[in-house]
């Protein structure tokens, strides 16, 4: 399995979710090799990564959804680094996939929800996510 | 003056700042048409707009970027749909400032301040905010 997934989740917008990105990213890992694994560290903090520069992660992460075959992103914890992203990956012609979880009655930004692009799911429970992961990746086969 | 700006901030991530978007806004309209006066609007929620659809609103705001001269966005609170927009101005080369003010000790995204392509200014106070403003004009008659 040579597929390589971008999975977007926010860092410096907020942890609340990084256990559930880590369970995605795990699930993900089936489908093919997530090269974002460090998002889902329960170890990263919404301090970041701080032995990098800022102009390294930003050249890293460019290069990684530019080798990407598909990106999937948790979009539930509002974050302009994943919104950046998803329109950056978008632009390259990448399958997107954005699971959405409603909380606190929190709507999901127009800009995603709007856009008949991309491919946008909503969970309630981790079980609902994988059926939405399994259902994208048979899409993109089919 | 028929410059057109486009100013971002967050509605559906959280109004939380929504009185110095209005107060952008109004700063920037000595400089052009700003299309987004909504996103200062104190009558806007976090439920966003509501007698429009979400393909509505991404559609117009699509075409307004497109229109803009310039984007203005305001990225200290996270927001997917302002991240989007950052990207989506950036991929149509228009010139982007993004002004900053730091709360509650949150690091603004690597994709924003790790991006030489973007203008980034951080500030404290409104008046400083001004000043980047003015600052961001000027470079671009330069």
């Amino acid at each position: 399995m040579n597929r390589k997934i971008y999975f977007a989740g926010s860092i410096r917008g907020g942890r609340a979710d990084s256990e559930i990105y880590s369970r995605m990213i795990a699930y993900l890992s089936a489908y093919g090799e997530v090269l974002t694994e460090h998002v889902g560290s329960q170890a990263l903090t919404a301090a970041g990564e701080d032995v990098v520069t800022d102009e390294y992660i930003f050249q890293r992460d460019i290069h990684w959804i530019r080798k990407a075959d598909v990106v999937v992103a948790e979009v539930s914890t509002p974050s302009i680094g994943v919104g950046y992203e998803i329109a950056t990956a978008e632009k390259m012609h990448k399958p997107v996939l954005c699971l959405y979880r409603e909380k606190d009655g929190r709507k999901l930004s127009a800009m995603i929800a709007g856009n008949a692009v991309l491919h946008i799911a909503q969970y309630a429970t981790f079980e609902e996510a994988t059926e939405e992961i399994d259902r994208f990746f048979r899409s993109l086969d089919g």
